[in-house]
């Protein structure tokens, strides 16, 4: 999607992947095959690169700072892209420059869990269920416990990495805030949207959050404006938001690319999320972030339990004209995020019931 | 711009290109460099491909009949195609299902094209100019000359090529009417948009083409989309009309193929002409053609004097950020199409003025 964004531009990728078959290899003019987590690897492939950049975080930090150390610009940098790698990094410099985060510290053993539980307990209960995230490697989902006693606690703490607690926010809904950041500091704010999870995937974004106080919106988006300056974050940076019951907004988590929480961009947005993260870590001037329809929304195509999706992509094109349907060319797995669908106009309802149709209809859990 | 198109409908394009650098040989994964006028190389390139289609009409008649016999599907097919490789073959065909088109014919030497204009003459006049077509080969200007007397009719005859002569039509405007069809018959239709010509070059479109009285709109979409199916089209289909002074549309030219008259759509219509030419050839429902906002403006960007364009380029992302700018990775040439801007809102003057300024700052004649 990135390189889709960068061809109206002018700008030409090369990718480095991990099989012939990633959905950007299946579609990039100079591929090279390697692994991310080789600094040999890594240092042969930036030969000739203006600028590196990402679609995901899991390249170790030292090779980037060695890449960085051979003069090739990488953007978002390793000193901002660590505080998206390891959440205790990031808990711990959000509380430094004083961003509201759900209580939270990282924890030895089960015991220390129950330790942590008991500091947030309200009278007569033990303070479970705590959340238990490791702090790096987890996505989707995955490396994230939501447990309800210290027997449930053994199990974050198995891979030997450091666990951080965290309070349950009883939040109303899921936000997310998403800024781009360029070089010498421009900066644009996306509208903030909200975010449905379903078994702790992302399932649908409203763009903007419907009925989304606006001084909360504000609020968020300065948040996530500071964060990106403070961290001093260059491209896209997503801001995972809880809107709490008593009006607040609490940072879930961060993640320095386009994310998914800004995938309505693509049809919603002036510019989309991908064309402003590749002008950004270019330090090209950044496009306008506004909305071009009352009402975006986005849905993830999933996998479901047939892998071929020939019939129903029909379906879906003839029975809705306007529909946006995005692919990643990705075999089907069930649960697996194989692409998204955009709709827009001015009646919410209207367009909520377009994209959850055909995301529906594309997984098979509809078929009417 | 087609591959572009089809990366999010999950549709992967193996390109047959001149050159290493063509334009989409820079953004295309699987590229066959090779010769497309000769057969052999067709053939071995035609393997394993659904399906072919085309960003240019040159593909020899004969060679795409081969390949129809071999079975591979080719859209549009060469019975279709030739009406838009060959004017005198297209001429004919409209003649034949009753198109209005430019008195014309087919004329042997200069004497005959003397023949022809007096044909026209009003009273004391000797019914030049006259425009003379070679019936293959020519685009952009070239192959077309204007001739005011016989003794200037001389050249158009030396490539030894049929010449087609046509009445200089005295012109309001010109138009286009683009839409799209597949192989089972759906077809689409953009609106009609306004086209301005500069040294016989598109310069801007206007989509929709201003003050245009629905009435004449609605037979101009009409007439393309009789077109479309009378020649047996698939894919997209770009009528150029001449809008004439006593209200009547009269057809120029047709291309097979997304053309310049549609590259609005890329930000302006929910579907692009690319997607739906893809969408045409796979045999996959077409997407709504309508645009989204009230005016779209299109201006070429022409090569200038100087070959770097890259301040020019920061200038005007910088200025308005909300323009869309599309580059080919072409080299500057003075004269040669190196990209397109594209503006949209709901303000004529506005949006003309961004766009006009945006292609004359990349071309270099603004400066300011």
């Amino acid at each position: 999607m990135t390189h889709e964004a960068g061809i109206p531009l002018g700008i030409r990728f090369k990718l480095l992947s991990d099989t012939p078959q990633d959905s950007a290899a299946q579609v990039v003019n100079e591929v090279v095959v390697g692994d991310y987590r080789d600094l040999d690897t890594l240092r042969e492939f930036a030969r000739g690169c203006d600028v590196i950049t990402f679609d995901h975080e899991h390249v170790p930090t030292e090779h980037l700072k060695a890449l960085e150390a051979d003069g090739i610009p990488v953007r978002p940098g390793p000193e901002a892209l660590v505080h998206a790698q390891d959440k205790g990094v990031m808990r711990a410099k959000l509380d430094a420059i004083g961003v509201p985060c759900p209580r939270h510290r990282i924890v030895r053993d089960p015991a220390d869990v129950a330790a942590f539980a008991a500091e947030g307990a309200v009278e007569g209960g033990d303070g479970f269920p705590v959340v238990l995230k490791t702090v790096r490697g987890g996505y989707d989902g995955k490396g994230v416990w939501v447990v309800d006693s210290v027997a449930e606690a053994a199990e974050p703490f198995r891979a030997g990495v450091p666990v951080l607690a965290e309070e349950k926010v009883d939040f109303v809904r899921e936000l997310a805030a998403n800024v781009v950041r360029s070089p010498h500091g421009q900066a644009v704010a996306y509208p903030v949207v909200e975010s449905q999870q379903v078994k702790g995937v992302c399932d649908t974004v409203i763009a903007p959050a419907p009925d989304l106080d606006e001084a909360l919106a504000l609020r968020a988006e300065e948040m996530a404006l500071g964060i990106a300056k403070e961290l001093g974050v260059v491209g896209h940076l997503a801001v995972e938001l809880f809107q709490t019951r008593d009006g607040r907004v609490l940072v879930n988590e961060l993640a320095m690319r386009p994310h998914n929480s800004g995938h309505w961009t693509m049809d919603g947005a002036i510019t989309s999320q991908f064309a402003n993260h590749v002008r950004a870590v270019l330090d090209l001037p950044l496009g306008d972030p506004r909305p071009r329809a009352k009402w975006t929304v986005m849905v993830n195509v999933l996998g479901g339990d047939y892998p071929d999706m020939y019939s129903a992509y029909l379906h879906c094109m003839a029975r809705d004209p306007q529909l946006k349907i995005h692919m990643y060319g990705k075999d089907v797995k069930p649960g697996r995020k194989v692409g998204h669908v955009n709709t827009y106009g001015d009646d919410l309802d209207d367009v909520l019931e377009r994209a959850r149709h055909a995301a529906g209809y594309l997984r098979g859990t509809i078929t009417e």
